[in-house]
């Protein structure tokens, strides 16, 4: 199935740069990013059980933002994309 | 039906940030800002087309990106937030 995961992480300060890091890094090991902020990750049950619980212990909750969209398994037509592809190197230190 | 609209826009200049300010705005017509750069929208056929139509229009396809994502008619349990509600003043000056 696929899910979308979007995230706001708060990088006003160190430790909240480590964190957007952390979850691209996690989110990246499951799926493709699309945008800035948004990754789309085929998974089982499994491995979305896994992932999201990684995803919950690695944001500070007060300042952070998750949000999961279930696209199921029919999902390629409920996806579409205008403009730029994203190809920025997106590991690199990120300027938000 | 539920379609979520995230979108990346490159603000590195004027013009940019006037886009980045004009798809928000156009967003917030139809639906709700859940984080800095993701809409959920309700709307029916007539009004996504309208929506999505105006979207194409206001960016700039060799810099900025939308993404439309369709979650139909049942899309309460396709939904999952974790952490903080954004609440920022959205609508000032955003320094990305």
């Amino acid at each position: 199935m696929m899910v979308v995961i979007t995230y706001d992480v708060r990088t006003v300060d160190s430790s909240g740069q480590r964190r957007l890091r952390q979850v691209a890094k996690v989110c990246q090991n499951y799926g493709q990013r699309v945008q800035n902020s948004v990754f789309e990750c085929i998974v089982d049950a499994a491995e979305w059980a896994a992932l999201k619980l990684r995803l919950i212990e690695l944001i500070d909750p007060e300042q952070d933002s998750l949000r999961f969209y279930q696209l199921g398994n029919q999902y390629k037509n409920k996806v579409e994309h205008v403009g730029i592809k994203t190809s920025l190197d997106l590991e690199g230190p990120l300027i938000l």
